[in-house]
């Protein structure tokens, strides 16, 4: 099966009977051979119906355009649907932002590399001069816009500029504030690690936190980035036993494994457009 | 959403386009209301398609009968399609049996009782007298069949008595061995647990096998039973971590924990029919 | 090994070279045999030692209250000491606190007849009469006290009276507030279980605050009581990835399983005195 | 504290009264300041004593020699005990080894150049030229030595002469048999990374195993080499659930992230000297 022929189609409408009839049959009719389907509801009376189709598109019967407008007329107008269609060929361009500890990075380029991340990363961001080389050698632009009290209003607006054209932007442990108005345009398109299992510990220095509270386990959690800090949809998360021997120092080097982990999971599913949102929640296929 | 309405689907078949579109309409064609459906496929081209749909029967327009004879001619038939159709309302009679141990029996007794596990406990077999009085106070009837070397051949008859009419048998923890012609009319329908992560430990006293070799690591795995010992279809599996600290008898103290929570999880897939086995494989739904 | 010759000395003080190589001398002078030790230092330099040491008293050459004043002026004080010295022989006295739901009383009484947890169950106190029958089976006294808005102070004073001799009172899911004068007395020694992953969900309902901040994980978190909620130090947690198939009451289901693991090996840590309180924190020998 | 200061003893004799305080005493009387102290007795009477101390060298009144004389002498011939003392200072010299796969050898070399492996990285050594450049940049000298059937004996003499002066092998995904004298001459000092759950799949393919017997989790195991093919002592496992829906390739991707972990914890674990073997098993301080 090659890669660029697969198409996904993610759903949200009120549950009723005959959905994913009509979904299927109208595939179907065009050719398309369903190759996954993941759906859940809410409620089978009164919920919401979440789907997710993977279909393969060499035999389609017309262009994608017109299959976009046939499904919109034929099925989401029919069932009050919100759908998005993508295309595995159309590679995404993410732009990967860091500030000093480069674990997540460096964990993100070389899976990237092996190819389990299927999309082009169009730069790295940063406010550190350090990590150049690293990423240079992976052959990808490394931008280093070094935090300049002075000049807020230029950076931000070189960091829009930039942004030009990127699908998915992913905060590798990067310290920094986004600009407002990149946030509000990325909905559900930036994907931040925070290292804490959240909704315990928003906020600077969660393994500090997490020590003083005297946790007995550990977290990760990656999620959109939303207005409010730590609060947007969490894609996913994971977690580590600790115990009393880990101070702070300890259990900041045990959570940068988690770190790598949970982040890499979560790019992955956004990028193989297994994830919807669903208000402040999200639903992974 | 009344239990006792829910129906249940499992097919495979060698997988071609369409297939999924002509059953989603078919039942719906027939006033069923699809709550659920996954599907897998080995491979989109010339693999094997597994499917498990729930759906709601309230408005069905024809009796069950007459649906499972529409749905061979109509799509079995078409897509040489092998299926079960099932239905809740009709509550899997269960017998289990148990050795000397009493932690998976009470754990699965326990969970019948609070509602976890949709069937109707027949019986429960045992070659100890010992556990009358905590199963019998569940109203369940307890068949005491002491091993008897100058008659197996009575207490296997007297096995196979009993056994009519049951749909599941459940091996909590039983250390003798079924009669064969049990065993062999009840293909995918007698589920061990055995403590240890097969495939290593076959056999018998496998925390000790465990101890030996020095694991780091221990398991438990529900299975299918088939002819051959511990070998049959895995359903499910978990693990712990252990240390040195844990000689043989703290490895089986920690590992009747595994042991419950594995069987009690394996059990009630098995009893909302969302297991579809594949030769000495399973997929769970 | 008999249990009921094992003692186990507890012990904090500021760190300093020399404090093991005393203490085990001292027992060793005392024809003590030291079977196991375990030490944290939070810093070789100015920090805190915590200690833990099991020993076998059979061929002690001074009764207990000799060694322990000896310990006391011989070791504590040249070390600014505090310690406790606990013997398995002294068999701890326990009442289980539950309101409506079973799985964790349950999971406590039998794991206590199987030997798992080594102490006296001496009551179950309950504001809901329900569980008198599968209580008093095991032999144990069953004191209802409903709620009664009219007799606060009665029903407080009577709980005072029952908990008199008591060692350790355990909440296997209580939802009533403890009188405060009890919970003043019996410092670190009231395990509650919460269900959640604290400090994530304090107060009430925590599986429908999970379920609405969209976690991929739930956690169960059993604690020492203090007079502030779900604030106390952390004995132990677990958690069980979950998925956006669960709703509030899958979350319930799935989350009982954690709820009995956690509080079951707390209580048996306690019990076998292998717990430090560190401040808000715990040390877990 | 200043890591090179650090020693450590590791001790294993048979279990008596007094051991501890003993070496404690011993200790404490040539102003070594302990730090950690761990031990493990498989039975108090009659059992085998195991034992690691680290302690602080400056204030030492003896040097590493004669302290290392006093304690065979003073304590060691009392105690019929085995012992190795090892100074941090000392740091290890690691020869790491690997074939096609490079995602174990990056973990290393990364977590090494993030200071998280104490030792120095001497040399790589491969029968693939491919990773020379990723290795070179690290400083690290590569060695490529092409399989060549017509020459084995001329390999396993380049081989043998490389690890002159090496304190540890790692097989990081190596492909190759090692020459017999070598791993004769490293008993417990070649780490090896098996890409199941030891024991079960041993040998080739263990992913392909592991799909076929439909194990419902993988696992990987980091283990001392011995002249028996994947059957030294298990220094370290862990474990992943999978589906129905990891076929081989996807359980060998998914297996990357466990065997990276497993393995740089046991070499961590070898290098600060926390593991001690007991015959076919590891205890781990």
């Amino acid at each position: 099966m090659e890669p660029s022929t697969i198409a996904r189609l993610r759903a949200t409408c009120p549950d009723k009977p005959g959905i994913v009839a009509a979904i299927t049959n109208f595939l179907y009719s065009h050719n398309a051979n369903i190759t996954a389907l993941d759906q859940h509801s809410t409620d089978a009376f009164g919920g919401t119906l979440y789907l997710r189709l993977e279909f393969q598109t060499p035999h389609l019967d017309i262009a994608r355009p017109a299959l976009e407008n046939a499904f919109a007329s034929v099925i989401a107008e029919r069932f009050d649907m919100e759908f998005q269609l993508t295309y595995a060929a159309d590679v995404k361009q993410v732009a990967i932002f860091v500030s000093g500890s480069d674990h997540c990075l460096l964990e993100l380029l070389w899976r990237w590399a092996r190819g389990e991340l299927p999309c082009r990363v169009a730069m790295v961001v940063s406010n550190h001069p350090d990590h150049r080389e690293n990423v240079e050698r992976f052959g990808i632009p490394y931008h280093y816009l070094p935090v300049d009290a002075a000049d807020k209003a230029g950076r931000e607006a070189r960091i829009l500029e930039l942004m030009d054209g990127v699908d998915l932007a992913v905060l590798a442990r990067y310290m920094q504030i986004l600009p407002p108005e990149f946030v509000g345009r990325m909905e559900n398109r930036i994907i931040n690690i925070h290292h804490s299992f959240l909704p315990a510990f928003v906020g600077a220095d969660p393994y500090r936190q997490a020590w003083e509270r005297g946790v007995k386990i550990i977290g990760a959690t990656a999620h959109y980035v939303t207005a409010e800090l730590d609060a947007g949809p969490i894609i996913e998360q994971d977690v580590l036993r600790v115990s009393h021997r880990h101070l702070v120092p300890e259990l900041a080097r045990a959570g940068r494994d988690l770190e790598r982990q949970v982040l890499a999971r979560a790019v992955a599913w956004h990028l193989e457009d297994r994830v919807i949102v669903n208000g402040n929640k999200t639903i992974v296929f």
